[in-house]
């Protein structure tokens, strides 16, 4: 590797770096080129020569969102049924500073990917994934006699992940009210409650 | 009333419905002076009249917002109990297309309001606000006998708004897995849920 690419590749990790702060912040509306700049302590010329304009930088932050989101430290699933579930919808939640703040990021970019055709079908995408994951962890339980036989798998799947969605935006709207343990308490209530009726005749 | 006046309040009106068609379509994102004189067919130096700039065309879209949620055709809340809590929820949800525009710009407006302390400020209270009233329900519900002895109302008011605003957000990125039929079905299976409990020995 020459020093040159080696500079470029510090670069570039500056300017996601930058991306980041910038977003959690200010957001989406605040994410612009000058801003960018402002949070390198860089010119706005510098952060053109990788971003175009405002829709490159956009793509650019949901790519380090995504990426981020992926490889954040998050606790090990276990291997099935409501321990499963329970685990995935504690690594949805803000518990952490970091949480804190890919949340906020992932809430603020709903607003920009509600109205961009590629965004929005990305997001879809993503959240079909998200329920299946949700939805195979609540047929294992159903199976081990954690939840009711009864329960339908799909809609508790869709519900967990509506519940946890907003939880997460009641939480950083209020996080004073909602600390880590409360937010963990909140998600220990609400899979009591969906065990409840499990061992009952259906 | 002079018809000065009177051209002064209809355009007023016609600048309100531009912003919130641009809102409605574009986000918070794409909400500038440019679009909103776009959408009236009319020059951005007439929308400057009304607003300085894009902090002020914020605060004027999140006082519509506000205002048309307050006005928004509703199902009149029964007295009391589980009826009333049911009534709250589906309330909130994107039921009608009206109902999807104005869920779509809450939805959006969180970027902005994260980032901005007066606005999150005012968010934050509004969902306290929902919060106890969703929490008199509850209290209600449980002494109706509808709800568990053991139910902890403040806490069950957390998880029954965080539900439905989770639901807000999968039903807008997929409003076709999530047709309204479909949201009530989930209110009504959440709600039997919380209930199932009740007049079981503690």
């Amino acid at each position: 590797m020459t020093p040159a690419r080696t500079d470029h590749e510090a670069r570039r990790h500056d300017v996601s770096e930058a991306v980041w702060r910038v977003l959690a912040e200010h957001g989406f509306a605040g994410l612009t080129l000058r801003a960018v700049a402002a949070a390198m302590g860089a010119s706005t010329g510098l952060v053109t020569h990788y971003f175009a304009g405002k829709h490159e930088l956009i793509a650019h932050a949901l790519d380090i969102l995504e990426t981020r989101t992926r490889q954040r430290p998050r606790l090990k699933a276990p291997a099935s049924g409501l321990p499963a579930l329970r685990a995935h919808l504690l690594n949805i939640l803000p518990l952490t500073s970091e949480g804190v703040a890919m949340n906020r990021i992932w809430v603020g970019s709903w607003d920009v990917a509600l109205s961009d055709p590629a965004l929005f079908a990305a997001q879809a995408t993503r959240y079909d994934r998200i329920r299946a994951v949700l939805c195979t962890a609540i047929e294992d339980a159903r199976r081990l006699g954690e939840l009711p036989v009864e329960a339908d798998a799909q809609r508790l799947a869709a519900t967990a992940l509506s519940f946890t969605h907003g939880l997460v935006v009641q939480a950083l709207f209020a996080p004073d009210s909602f600390p880590p343990e409360h937010q963990i308490e909140l998600v220990d209530d609400f899979l009591a409650t969906l065990a409840a009726g499990a061992g009952r005749p259906a």
